[in-house]
């Protein structure tokens, strides 16, 4: 058995014979000596093979980069001036009493050390691209992250209870994989999008407490960083409300943060509401590092002359806003026309803008295509309103809310970014009081901004039925540098409040039976009170680990074509197995003979 | 929030006031008091609401089983004479001040504590199944246990490393349930059975000690006791030999179970060949809780009279055998009989026996139908070899080899068990040097009797060739009580070993290529020596539970016929979801409009 890792080899090893077992990282010749840098996962040591030792030296002039070898050594001194600082082991080096190949390795398709790797090259070969130190560290980080979340939640008196992968499809929210059955003649499971209605039953039976860290499954056409399956932390409990619960929730996050990566986070979060943080950052998930804010403008406009802005501040859910940008006022016209790009990839069909130059000066000191069209009042109002200074550019958004929100919202945090005005470090906060519910104009109906167990607020029962859009639930978001880390809510536990959310969402009698009968009935039977939360594994790690994709913390992902180059999964498979499983396909010519 | 659990409140909390949630499990009226059975996952605390407190008393009078509640009140010592000493909280009651109705129930279908439940109904109100407090505590064991699998594992500096649910088909072995791709037209991804070449790649990644405890999938007809979906402990290391992984993993499972049933395995287990163990216990998972053995009888029986005796002793593969049970001479008829009609389940034509009724009596002293086809000879090395007593019965089998093991090693534990000579406690054991194939008559060729991933046994290299059917394996199992629990082996590191295993299983280049091309390629590019294991988890969590269905300690089994009973999966889907994966049913009238 080995001594110690390879990285581990340090001066408490002086003078004693060690055994180590490693790849070689690199081989060099120097002097007649060969030097190899024999690496494992925990670091590297430098093994030195005099000529002196024949049966050994031979063998190592014969090996190769990323052969495997066993080495027997003793451990002494690097000689003066050639100490390492940069390594755990850098004092020390191996004298080789004797070396033996455990396996032999072709010439890798590419250099470990390579930074810039086609993802493609990576993925295919992804055993070697695993043994590079990034791609070792972000999975031992996303391991102890893991850890760190199940120590917490075991100090607490959760447990981890798995739930079912062959369930049930029930077509909301995103598309199901579906598993067909072979006993069970036409009929499929569902991999689960998440354990939820699991989770709320094991509420129901008693458990009190219970989490997972478990794979879940969305069929979604994969945006920039989405993977079929994903690792959700899931949590639920009883007898809590939400207060309890972010807090237990933000406590946890810190712990986790602090033991995996050693940051402080600012705790308590700061807690805003869906209303405000649309109104001030235009987005549910505000990156609160970018101080920059929106300004709500829309009652200003409803009487200038500039027809975009007073339309859209009479339009039923029309707003115009702007965003003050300091400093902003040395942007060229060439970076505003990529802004107003940017902004256009969100609906905006344009963006209107004020450089403020002297602030003294009034009018004069101000520099814009648009002023012209507004009253020195109006104009009065917006440098007020946004607290412009001299240097400043204010940017408008003038449309529907969602457009406005989602241009404004998106501009703000690239322009604070480009800008170097975002502070560092970590900005987390609850996102609270969203809305039970979001139009679907496509098909013209009510649907869950979360899902349809969610509790509506207190005292806003009633208005699921008079006025839905009204309606506030007991989510929660927990969101941190711009990305939704984590999003729950208190459930509903009673029958009448779940029927009548399936109502709003138009969900009839019998297709709720069908659907979510068992739930419907768990209600009956003395449900408790009961909420939780979910968060993305992969997305966590992925910030902590500092990348900006989830592929880079998950150790086998597929492609955005949702394609595994390693395996070549999903394959062709045998008409027999299809046969087996009832189906056939649509196009005849792609089944195996 | 509530002051502690129901089943914690004790004497510490005398004369305060606690909040409590939970659910009503008894109410009693008794001398115009109402008194209620407060339940929660950790036990049972009497609640006693005063006719005084009248607003209370009212509510309680409303109140029924399975009610969840919020009581405060204050906690007072039981009056004396009604201390309930089975209780935690037996000495104590809560005098309630104030009672909230949290959640009403219906009347459960069933009674909590009715022992005699049929499986059905329990699984179809899972959610109330799962209130029972043996179900309470057999997911919490689960759960004690895998915490416990983690903390020595990691300990060890093991990593839970995530593998993918959605892979590669790979028909071999057991059929893979798939997964229709959507994007990838008339491609399909496997569920896995194992995640067993995902772990040797990161092996071959250098992660050198990775561990996951995971689903794995196998759309097999369900016999007695295993389910679509399993947990398994996987567990993979590099750079340690077979004996080095064994000794870890007892001591895992030692730890194990010290930390979760508080009980001492006998370490080191005993390590027993395969041959052995089929040669002693016709089994290579031998109930070692049974102190009978099979007695060799080839030999002596090639030139007896009797002719099933005579023929399988001649026959190449065949075997004769006996086994003595001490005290049996007492079995009945009709209890040999029974035993005649168990052992033909294994292939067994008969069930020859011999009763020892005096030892010294020599031929006179025996009773058999038998005995009269049998030389003085033969019968004397029967009795000797045996260590035959008086009182003693002999069973005996003649046949191929695999009837007369599969009926003898089945009768053996059956017997044993019946008979109460099994000794009480836990008999863990090592089965090792398994040979490398086994013959499948039906196809005419070699299988894997593990996988074709193990490594042969040091020197057996040539026999792949040459000898197969001699060559024997690095492979393990662990044995307890008659049940495997654990299966590993030292994989193959070399590519050259790995296509001679694929040779003699006849996988051709092309097949290897298509199926494995990654695993060959990985292999040849310092893939490290490695080994590992596979824990069946659900299967130990039922042992300890003292359970023998697997369905015990899985909080949403499927039954026999992969259906959840609860949620009613599989279940068909609509025409559009099927549309979108490129698949149609074969049988059209069972999809969903």
């Amino acid at each position: 058995m080995r001594t110690d890792y390879c990285g581990f080899i340090d001066a408490k090893y002086l003078n004693q014979t060690v055994t180590l077992y490693g790849w070689v990282h690199r081989r060099r010749d120097h002097g007649g000596v060969i030097f190899i840098d024999l690496r494992d996962r925990e670091g590297i040591v430098q093994v030195v093979c005099d000529p002196d030792n024949g049966v050994a030296f031979e063998i190592a002039e014969s090996i190769r980069n990323e052969f495997v070898l066993e080495v027997i050594g003793l451990v002494r001194h690097r000689p003066p001036g050639t100490v390492n600082p940069n390594l755990v082991s850098g004092e020390v080096e191996v004298l080789v009493q004797s070396i033996e190949i455990l396996n032999s390795s072709l010439t890798p398709p590419f250099l470990m050390d390579d930074e810039n790797l086609s993802e493609a090259v990576r993925l295919e070969h992804r055993y070697l691209d695993l043994r590079r130190p990034e791609m070792q560290a972000n999975l031992r980080l996303r391991y102890r992250v893991a850890m760190a979340v199940r120590t917490f939640l075991d100090q607490r008196g959760f447990i981890d209870v798995e739930t079912p992968t062959l369930t049930k499809s029930t077509p909301e929210g995103a598309r199901d994989y579906l598993v067909p059955s072979r006993v069970n003649i036409g009929h499929f499971f569902a991999l689960p999008q998440s354990p939820q209605l699991f989770k709320q039953l094991l509420m129901v039976a008693g458990f009190d407490r219970y989490y997972q860290i478990t794979k879940c499954f969305r069929d979604e056409d994969l945006r920039a960083d989405r993977q079929p399956e994903f690792t959700q932390i899931d949590i639920e409990t009883s007898f809590l409300n939400e207060t309890q619960i972010m807090a237990m929730m933000e406590e946890m996050i810190c712990q986790v943060f602090k033991s995996a990566v050693n940051v402080d986070l600012p705790c308590p979060f700061p807690r805003l509401t869906h209303a405000d943080a649309m109104s001030l950052y235009g987005s549910d998930k505000p990156d609160l590092r970018v101080p920059l804010v929106l300004t709500e403008l829309t009652d200003v406009m409803k009487d200038v002359e500039f027809k975009v802005f007073r339309e859209a501040a009479h339009w039923p859910g029309g707003r115009v806003a702007a965003l003050r940008v300091s400093g902003g006022g040395t942007l060229s016209r060439k970076e505003i026309d990529d802004y107003t790009s940017f902004v256009a990839i969100y609906g905006a069909k344009g963006l209107a803008y004020i450089k403020v130059n002297v602030l003294e000066k009034g009018l004069e000191g101000l520099q814009s295509p648009i002023l012209k069209f507004l009253p020195e009042t109006a104009v009065k109002v917006i440098l007020e309103r946004t607290g412009a200074k001299d240097g400043d550019l204010i940017f408008f958004g003038a449309d529907k809310a969602r457009v406005v929100n989602e241009a404004l919202g998106a501009l703000r945090a690239k322009v604070g970014h480009d800008r170097g005005l975002a502070e560092p470090g970590w900005k987390p906060l609850w996102v609270i009081d969203f809305p039970m519910f979001e139009r679907d104009e496509e098909e013209n109906r009510w649907k869950a901004l979360h899902h349809p167990f969610t509790s509506p607020a207190d005292g806003h029962e009633d208005l699921l039925e008079t006025d839905p859009e009204k309606a506030l639930s007991k989510a929660y978001d927990m969101v941190l540098n711009g990305s939704e880390i984590g999003g729950g809510s208190v459930r509903i536990h009673r029958t009448e409040v779940q029927s009548k959310v399936f109502r709003a969402l138009n969900i009839g009698p019998d297709e709720a039976q069908e659907k979510f009968g068992f739930l419907l009935e768990a209600l009956q039977y003395g449900a408790p009170p009961h909420g939780g939360i979910a968060f993305g594994l992969d997305r966590v790690v992925a910030m902590m680990a500092g990348t900006e994709s989830i592929r880079d913390v998950i150790a086998f992902p597929k492609t955005q074509r949702a394609q595994c180059l390693l395996t070549h999964a999903p394959s062709a498979v045998g008409e027999k197995q299809l046969r087996e499983l009832h189906i056939r396909l649509r196009h005849a010519q792609t089944a195996k003979a």
